[in-house]
């Protein structure tokens, strides 16, 4: 019996292991440090009450045997919830049919199980940094990577090279961890690219609820040419607060075909396959995320994380330290200081603010000399954090 | 760009679509018709009351910010879910750290995911008729597929033959579709085969809780020699009404290692990479189902799928159908009368009796001839087709 070679080219997954080591330690030597974390980004809002309310009523229906949910008829969701979600996107002007429409358990697993769809010789393009999901899923099945610099000097927002060649290419916009976002031109050169390349857009919009620039591209589908070559991946994690929850969709286009092949088709085989649906009571949760009352609440929790990185921007711009991202995003990140490496900057601030932050570094070799912070803190620590890193003039 | 090649070997995953559509023709032909499903494998009975009311206060403690659960801090489950099942494990007599139990959710999910630990060279041996997920998941990774022959002859429970070669070894009981039950001399019989074979067995004992005759082995682990070849598959699901909840765990013991490597460590870093863990509310409704007063209430409902498998059984025996199953395990699997293929006698039952039963031949060549219907149906509905069954004298 021989095990998949691959894992041994995973890296360990140090980051969130040493930070939470590194603040405990620190927390077990300074007993009364009151420790402010804006590291993880984990929401901290509770619930909308409209999503409380349906998961109430869900509950009841599994209660009863008349109204009681098993199986659900289709491993890709309900069709109350792809309905939904397809009139979600008529707020960008997208159109979408349900059946385009597949509800995941969150879009780490659909993203990562995308994967048994593609040939494992396919190239794949990585903007670096990134989220290191990207990365460790295609180490696993062995596919080679090439890296795409985001740096300082794009805005960490590379655009295509046409003479580099690639197969499975990955984008994050608002981006993780840089904030940063791309606008309209600027993805439809990376779509004209994918055409011409016969490659795969892997489209990841997790962020797309923080944009508040207008003019913005909220799905991949705005651009002409997108649903030939992209399928975009959604999350109702920091949208709606369901990182606990566990629910995500991911759209694959009925005209996404490859040597006459749908990809839709694949991916609904490779789910019914290895997928049996999404909790009952959580795709009911999720369906009263996509009605007026549920809007209204969610984009109240999403204000007050807004709120939180406005305050965030407005202390590194009296402090003159040069970050991307809060605008359209709830990641700010931030330019260490001169000639501190990025772990040496998590150090300085834990030691001498007390906040936890993500060292760039964990992202990519372009984090290092980089910090994320999160605006998914509480306000009240928020303000706090900020007013420590002002005295201490950094 | 290339997709993986592999999912053209796929057959179509025709069986319960077509089921389906000959129930709706017959249907719109027959209005009148009261038709009764003893088919697909779904339970009918509705949540325990303390699995109700630990979803409502799961749902409660999302409602509060001092009580919010996001991202569980390990994809793997909460301690208080993985300390529950390891309770139920003393049950019989297997003694396992909560670190060895891995949460997800459904077997479904970890049987077809587990796959990527495992190299697409090695060589795995199926039994048939089975599961078509054993299957369809090997044939996706292009892996080669042995098959070996449960039959009438061997009572539908083959035991190794120690001249075959096999990596990875998939094992089913009580047995779904056949219903048939390995003991614990004939389960040890393949636990030497698989440490013999330095193999690794795949046990699924998703019905463990339909075991009805003392002495039978709930766990692969209750036979010596098995933590060092074995993982074990289980769910919720059939136990405890969890099909539309979603929730499954599986046992990866800490002396399970192949070259060194444990394996429990790789499944951890490969959900640590594609899972973000189940919902907060199932794994709650979960722990409540370990509990004293939610193990009673689930032996309850358990008790009344039995007692539709006795009703059963009794029926087959007065009309003189041969059958397996039943005693321990929710499916009776039947033989066809003489002459009769399994899709001729799926129509003459429906045409007849108007009862939905699954033809064998979807679960694999040797299910040819044979059928497969369920104990899970409503109880009235279950006398009400043995009913039908015998005044049809067939």
């Amino acid at each position: 019996m021989r095990l998949n070679e691959h894992f041994k080219n995973l890296g360990e997954s140090y980051l969130f292991v040493t930070i939470a080591k590194k603040v405990a330690a620190y927390q077990k030597e300074h007993p009364e440090a009151k420790i402010i974390r804006l590291g993880i980004g984990d929401v901290t809002r509770p619930l909308a009450p409209a999503v409380i309310d349906a998961l109430h009523k869900a509950v009841e229906d599994q209660a009863r045997q008349e109204t009681f949910h098993g199986y659900s008829p289709d491993s890709d969701g309900y069709p109350f919830l792809r309905e939904a979600i397809a009139g979600y996107y008529k707020n960008f002007g997208v159109e979408l049919d349900p059946s385009e429409i597949f509800v995941g358990d969150g879009a780490k697993s659909d993203l990562g199980n995308m994967l048994d769809l593609f040939d494992r010789d396919n190239t794949v393009l990585i903007p670096d940094p990134v989220y290191p999901v990207y990365v460790d899923t295609n180490v696993m099945d062995g596919r080679p990577i090439v890296y795409l610099d985001a740096t300082e000097e794009n805005g960490f927002l590379p655009l295509p090279d046409p003479g580099r060649r690639a197969d499975l290419i990955y984008l994050c916009s608002p981006n993780n961890p840089t904030g940063a976002a791309y606008n309209k031109e600027q993805l439809q050169a990376w779509v004209d690219y994918a055409l011409e390349q016969k490659a795969v857009l892997l489209y990841d919009a997790a962020y797309e609820a923080f944009i508040t620039e207008p003019g913005l591209p909220h799905s991949i589908f705005e651009i002409p040419g997108a649903k030939q070559c992209a399928m975009e991946f959604c999350s109702l994690s920091k949208t709606a607060g369901f990182t606990g929850m566990r629910c995500g969709y991911t759209v694959l286009p009925r005209e996404l075909r490859f040597g006459g092949v749908s990809l839709g088709k694949l991916w609904q085989r490779r789910q019914g396959c290895k997928f049996n649906g999404v909790s009952y009571l959580t795709q009911r949760g999720a369906q009263a995320v996509f009605t007026p009352e549920g809007q209204r609440q969610i984009r109240e929790a999403i204000a007050c994380y807004q709120e939180n990185a406005r305050v965030m921007m407005e202390a590194l711009d009296r402090l003159g330290i040069p970050y991307t991202g809060g605008v359209n995003s709830p990641y700010l990140w931030l330019k260490c200081p001169e000639g501190l490496g990025s772990w040496d900057y998590f150090d300085f601030l834990l030691e001498r603010a007390q906040i936890v932050g993500t060292p760039g570094e964990g992202f990519g070799r372009n984090g290092e000399g980089w910090f994320r912070l999160t605006a998914f803190g509480d306000p009240a620590q928020t303000r706090e954090a900020m007013a420590r890193l002002e005295r201490l003039g950094q």
